[in-house]
């Protein structure tokens, strides 16, 4: 699965007094990005949970930031699944500013598969030739 | 019911580059404001959610915006229920800075009441001694 | 000036645990209605930060919610300019489920423009062609 | 310099649709429990970036997620500076649920000093005695 990209317009609400956006909002367009990684492979992740019940859950973030997202600015985010088995997943991201191209931050989040009583469960096999990385 | 107040000191997070609060951020510091209300007189909000499993929904929102809060303030909001019946709730709001006390916004919402699906429903009489407003 | 549309995803990060849009997050988009509504004029609200340092500054929101927004929905932000002078400018909202078409929440927002201290200002001329209603 | 503990109350806005806290917001937490830290070193983060000047920049975050948190909990950040020079910061936290005392997440930041330009700074020496750690 090569790497996909989504991307999005930096909101006001995003920014803080900085005059950048705060980085805890990085983690949201993480998310952004691997919802989409999701859908780019033929399914959404809104189906796994009210479907079959099972969620990804965030066990692990790490993000680093060399440049700052400013206001109204133009935003890739380039998503890839690095690992995956039944149990886990975990997903590496570049954000960038679209034009000029240029790197913002990146990072990488690791996750669980967890049911509806939000103890370990196993992604289904039927979606296992969508979303396990050979 | 006297009017309930519940201080918060102002997050870098909830400021924008504008140099002050964000404006939807008052939205939750009256969240803030009628759950500390609830729990003034005496139960948690939360446990009419699971226990009753019954959910205070936001029909509608009013804000008055006078002065803007600042990052790192302290600020008051002061939280009055307005009108209540078994089925709605209307909460007034003064969200003040503490010191020099000075009126930063005033607003109102209304509630209903609903059940697990989503459904309008009645507050348990239990509670009306507490929450209903004479 | 007819009204402007614009169309967002629904986030996970924009839902609570009643399993529907966090009602705040409404203004989020009405904002970003708002902007996309300024750059179909033909110029950046961002600019006229930068540029003519003048603020857009929220002093009245208001929101009538019909129906939830949840995650992963696509959302319309309908947005006309209701009223402005060089002094003030009022907007009005819908947001709508994309499809099928539903209402779920309509709003109003009124704003006065500041300059770099934060002090009440005007719209410079030149933009009054472009964004004062006849 | 021991550990700092502050107290906070997890917000309904905080919780998603997994019915607990929005894994974004323990960033936010992080940044609660740092400018607490400082202030227990004696003086206000914020006079730093407005009387000196100077800003807290976030260069790289990191968390484990080991227990959710949930909606009127209250959880306990304990923070600690882990490392610094002149150049930079480096903290380390525990974000615990208060009673039962249970660890559900840490993490760490490491931050550089920017002056208003945004660019690599120092932090004034008057300061050095309270922020640096021997």
């Amino acid at each position: 699965m090569p790497k996909h990209e989504t991307r999005l317009r930096v909101r006001y609400a995003e920014t803080d007094q900085m005059g950048v956006v705060y980085h805890a909002n990085y983690l949201v367009w993480m998310e952004i990005g691997r919802v989409e990684y999701v859908r780019s492979c033929g399914f959404n992740y809104k189906d796994l949970e009210t479907l079959e019940g099972i969620l990804l859950s965030v066990v692990d973030v790490q993000c680093r930031y060399l440049y700052p997202a400013r206001y109204d600015e133009e935003v890739v985010v380039r998503t890839e699944m690095v690992r995956s088995n039944p149990r886990m997943v975990e997903f590496g991201y570049e954000i960038r500013h679209a034009e000029p191209d240029r790197l913002l931050a990146s990072g990488s989040t690791r996750h669980i598969w967890l049911n509806r009583n939000m103890r370990p469960s196993r992604l289904p096999e039927k979606y296992h030739d969508f979303l396990l990385r050979a």
